[in-house]
C-alpha cells in the first residue's frame, strides 16, 4: 500500500437550501479516499457498523483497499448538519459516534510501508498514536477541526509535530492559532514543527505555506454549488493522490497537488454527498485542470 | 490628457483597530488617480472647498493634471466610518457632502480626447452624463457602492451600459444583481451591457469576467494590514494606468492590469491613508509583481 487514509466513515444527514439528504454515505475518509482512489488506490483504515449497506461497501470496495476497514456490531458513525441558505457556512445539528466510539485502530500489515500516510479529522491522540505505526513515512498530512482545537488544544498541537503537513481551514486556523491573519497563523503552525501548513478558505481557494514562500491558488469558480459537504477532504485526498502517485514530496510536487486539491473540491460541491466525486472521469480532471491554468494564468 | 479619473476627493476620518486618522487626504478618486499615476500622468476631475490644505494640493499636483480640479467656496467632502477590528467590514460614520453637493463637473478641453476615462464611484447619472463629453473613447470603466445601489439602481445599470468595464466588491454586486453567486452577479451585470466585470473580493482577490471567460487572481498575501481604505480605488486606478500606459484593451492586457490592480491595492492597504501608495517606488511595483507572479505559479 502507498498510501493510507484513516479517518471517518459516516451516514450524512444533511440539510441544504434545495435538498434534505438522509443517511447518505459520507465521513472524512470517504471523501478523502475516494478523491484520492483517481490517483492511486488507497488503503483505508476506518470503522462501519453492521447497519453499512452492500451498496456503500461496494463504491468503496471499488475503487479502495478495504484491508484497514473494521465492520463492527453496532451502528455506523452518524453525523447530521444544515447548511445556511448561501452554503457558505454550516452548523452541527446532532453527532452519533456509535461504533466509532472506543474504536481502536490497527494498521494492517500490508499497509505499514505506507510511505504516504493522511490522517483525517480524528481525535488527534488517535492520529499521533497511528502515524507511529507506519515505519517508512515519506509525507504525512493531517486534518482538524473546531470540536478537537475546542477540547484537546494541546493534542492538536502534538499532533502536528509529527506530520509534514497540516491542511485546515481558515476559521480551524484562527481557533487554534488565536490569530486573525492567515499568515500570522500560518506560521504559528509551523513553529510548532510541521514543515507545510494548507489554508483551505472554501470559495476562496487555498494558501500553502513553507519557509517564507507563499503559494496562493484561487478556487475553480462554479456557477451551480449544491452542497459543500466534504470539499475540504477532499481536497486533502486529492493532494496525497496526487503525491503519490508521483512519488514525490519536492515543492513543485506539492503545489501541483493543491491545484489538484483545488480540482477535486470542485468536484465534490457540484452534486450532493459523494454523487458528485463518483461521476467523475480521469478526462474530466485533466479538463478542469487546463480550464483552471487558464483561468489563472496572465 | 491620456487617462481621466472623475470622482471624489476627501477628508478621511477612519478608525481603524490600531490607530484614528483625522481629517486626512482621502477620496476614491485621490487613490485611483494616484495608483494610475505610477504609470501615466492622469487628469483629475474633481471639487475640493477652499479649507483643502497646499500641502495636500501638492501631494495631487505632483503626480496628476489638476486642469480639472475645481476649487470652490466652501468646504471639502468629507467622510467617516470605523473599522470592526478585523478589518473586514468598515461602517459608515458620517458623510458631509459640502462642495460636492451640487457639484457640475466640467471636462477640461484638453481632456476631452482621453481614450480612457475611469468613472469612480459618483452619481450614476453624473457618471452617465459626463462620460458623453469625451469624443474619443477606447476604454471607459465606473466604480459604483450600496448608496447608488439602494436610492438609484436603475441609473447604476443604465451607467453599467455606457462603460466598457464594470468594477465593484462582491457585496455590492450581490446587492445589486439579487444573485448571490458571483458567476451569476456578473452574468447578470455583462446582461446589462458591460463587456468586462472585475469583481473585488477584498482580500481575497478578484474576478474577472469577459464573454465565458473568468480570470481568478488572488489577492497580494500580506502579514500587516492597517488600513484598508482606497484598495478598491488604488486597485482601479492602477488597472486604469496600466492600460493607459499600454495603449491596449485586449483581454490579456487587461489581465495583466488586474493583477497590477492587485499589487497596488496592497500597497494601499499597508499604511494608513494614502500614505502607503505615496511611499511606493517604481521599483516596489517590479518587485512585487515579480514575488506575485511566484506566489501564483505552479
Amino acid at each position: 500500500m502507498m498510501l493510507t487514509v484513516f479517518g471517518s466513515v459516516a451516514f450524512d444527514t444533511i440539510g441544504t437550501p434545495t435538498k434534505v439528504l438522509k443517511n447518505v454515505l459520507g465521513g472524512a475518509a470517504t471523501f478523502a479516499s475516494i478523491s484520492a482512489s483517481f490517483f492511486v488506490k488507497p488503503g483505508l483504515i476506518a470503522v462501519v457498523g453492521k447497519d453499512f449497506p452492500k451498496e456503500y461497501h461496494k463504491i468503496l470496495s471499488n475503487r479502495l483497499d478495504l484491508k484497514g476497514l473494521v465492520i463492527k456490531d453496532g451502528k455506523t458513525f452518524r453525523y447530521s448538519g444544515v447548511y445556511d441558505k448561501t452554503l457558505s457556512s454550516r452548523r452541527t445539528l446532532r453527532t452519533d459516534l456509535n461504533v466509532l466510539k472506543d474504536f481502536k485502530p490497527i494498521v494492517p500489515d500490508s499497509y505499514r510501508k505506507s510511505e504516504f500516510v493522511y490522517l483525517a479529522n480524528n481525535d488527534p491522540d488517535q492520529n499521533s498514536a497511528l502515524i507511529k505505526e507506519f515505519d517508512n513515512v515519506k509525507f504525512s498530512m493531517c486534518d482538524t477541526v473546531d470540536f478537537w482545537i475546542s477540547t484537546k488544544r494541546s493534542s492538536v498541537i502534538r499532533m502536528f509535530k509529527q506530520v509534514d503537513a497540516v491542511v485546515i481551514n481558515d476559521e480551524e486556523a484562527r481557533l487554534l492559532t488565536k490569530e486573525h491573519n492567515l499568515i500570522k497563523c500560518a506560521k504559528k503552525i509551523m513553529s510548532w514543527g510541521t514543515k507545510y501548513v494548507v489554508i483551505k478558505k472554501g470559495e476562496h481557494g487555498s494558501l500553502l505555506f513553507f519557509e517564507d514562500l507563499i503559494f496562493s491558488s484561487p478556487a475553480v469558480s462554479l456557477e451551480n454549488v449544491v452542497d459543500p459537504t466534504g470539499a475540504g477532504d477532499s481536497f486533502a485526498g486529492a493532494m496525497m493522490g496526487y503525491l503519490t502517485s508521483k512519488k514525490k514530496t519536492d515543492l513543485a510536487s506539492i503545489k501541483k497537488s493543491v491545484v489538484f486539491g483545488n480540482v477535486m473540491g470542485s468536484f465534490a460541491v457540484e452534486d450532493y454527498g459523494t454523487k458528485g466525486l463518483l461521476r467523475v472521469k480521469k478526462s474530466d480532471i485533466k479538463k478542469r485542470m487546463s480550464q483552471y491554468e487558464k483561468t489563472v494564468s496572465f
